[in-house]
């Protein structure tokens, strides 16, 4: 009898202790952070030392971000690929480049936005800054197709551009194709959506709803969070299951790095990302849900989970900087003329 | 010596008159009109009395007119060919569009500034209204590659566009792909952009540089208003001399209407649309003015004189309207999915 007694004055106890554990206390045990609510804190996070951010970059990164003369064909911008309308991605399975040529790795684009949130760029993970990160779909063959040569040669021929680099770098500035590459990855670095997941771990307790709360109890007791961690929800390299069973996608060749590892991507504006997973095979934000518990967690996500989940994933969408379009600066008689072929 | 006194006098009263006529005077009377200055005036000019510009049409026909959605692919919008941020243009000689398709005619997208000053649209001109022009790149195979059906579905399927149009038509509007490139057609009236030349024909004789005037007078003095006149300076259809011994293109498979007309572009924006011509065979301006007074005029336009013309286009370049990049609204399951073949 008095075993008992002490069992449940013991289990009482414990839950007092568990239900004092708030859902951002253990948001933050799970190694999720939100987007800092100071502009400060937030700068530090996002700007490089190496290169701080200015408004000057940001504006020539900008213009930069929508010139499709930084591809050979003069057709196809950052933005084709990577849409700021449209949550930062193209919305189809498999991006399209130079050609109408689809990737060689059925990859889908990951959206631009909170990508300086990521630890590592590229489905690969090859990368680690989105400065470098910039250089790759200009050169991919499948992609803009243009030779650094030839971004160099564009814009160093456009007077409006020399003047913008100089105005930044001072006049001795050496226009490469780095440093083009570089400005670009500023403007990125100020795609940041705050949403209502950021406001609530920031201490506004009302900024999720009853069900969405729900839907973040569940997201971290099914262990989500084991890859989707951090201000991204993603961002790091985990293991790719190729050898698992995938129910709703056929995998394709792609096979991550060298270890096997591939990018998680980020959760944040997941519900505008569609379709899902590197090779854009899942378009139902469910399904990739139930996906990934039965693929990356061995376990079964039930209809009614996975729907209270996204009511949580809704929380992720985030408000988006506003974007004036770019008045682009004028070609010249030197400018190397747009290539089709 | 009675007689030469006449004649001196005659001639001073002659000069007189002559230098009375004023630039402006010229320019009217060549039938040249500015952009009103006056925004009532302007939008009654701009305004389609059956579908009256409004802020809300504004904001859709925007999202519209930046939804790749719109194309089969889901790759190409109307700003991929018209780019805003480009002199409404896309800067390659023959636009390309579905599969990497060149234009059948090799024709070279027009600019979509102040095209609703133009009396028709399309090279062959074959329609009138911008609103039913929309409609022509949308379902274009070399195009956007959409069929009606497939626009009407795609854009029914998203509750944010249906919401749109409930609110601007009423609840029981009739969403038809007419409809919805109608609405495209809205946003394209507002693309109008006020210059120095526009500046200086409402009264303001310091807008243009001494050397612009100049430019203006050989301009007007050469003949070039016979087809670029208008507040659009051109818009209208003009014979295509096509049996002309072209100097600086090859002509290509197009030969204009049933009537050989072809429609004169717009010199608005002029320096910012290159390159030139239907085909978009020629790149520099200058050529291209020399061209059309062998072509056109069959007159000999000196170098040094399109280069005073040069600076009077110059003065045609004008202020863009401010685009926020919008925000599109998200698919649903219901939403057609973008097909790339």
């Amino acid at each position: 009898m008095k075993s008992l007694k002490i069992f449940l004055l013991l289990s009482f106890i414990a839950s007092i202790l568990t239900a004092a554990e708030t859902l951002e206390q253990k948001a933050l045990k799970q190694r999720l952070e939100p987007i800092p609510a100071d502009i400060q804190v937030l700068l530090s996070y996002i700007s490089d030392k190496n290169d701080p951010i200015s408004d000057d970059k940001i504006a020539l990164g900008k213009k930069l971000y929508f010139d499709p003369r930084l591809s050979k064909s003069g057709l196809i911008s950052c933005n084709t690929c990577h849409n700021l309308g449209m949550g930062g991605v193209d919305g189809v399975e498999t991006s399209i480049g130079h050609k109408w040529t689809m990737n060689p790795n059925h990859l889908n684009a990951p959206t631009v936005y909170n990508s300086v949130f990521s630890k590592v760029q590229l489905w690969d993970g090859r990368v680690s800054h989105l400065e470098i990160q910039a250089q790759a779909p200009i050169q991919s063959e499948a992609e803009m197709a243009a030779s650094s040569e030839l971004v160099v040669a564009r814009i160093t021929s456009i007077p409006e551009y020399v003047a913008d680099f100089k105005k930044i770098y001072g006049n001795d500035v050496n226009i490469t194709f780095e440093r083009i590459a570089s400005i670009i990855g500023v403007f990125e670095r100020t795609l940041v959506t705050p949403s209502l997941y950021d406001d609530f771990l920031n201490g506004d307790d009302k900024a999720l709803s009853k069900k969405q709360k729900e839907g973040f109890e569940l997201f971290l007791q099914k262990g989500c969070t084991k890859c989707h961690y951090g201000i991204a929800l993603g961002g790091t390299m985990q293991p790719f299951q190729v050898a698992a069973k995938y129910k709703f996608i056929e995998l394709g060749d792609f096979r991550g790095d060298k270890y096997g590892m591939v990018k998680t991507p980020t959760l944040r504006n997941i519900v505008e990302t569609a379709p899902y997973f590197h090779n854009g095979q899942i378009w139902n934000l469910k399904e990739a849900a139930q996906e990934m518990g039965s693929i990356q967690l061995g376990i079964k996500i039930s209809d009614k989970e996975a729907e209270k989940i996204i009511e949580f994933l809704h929380a992720l969408t985030g408000r988006k900087p506003i974007i004036t379009y770019p008045i682009l600066p004028l070609s010249t008689d030197k400018t190397p003329k747009p290539d089709a072929d």
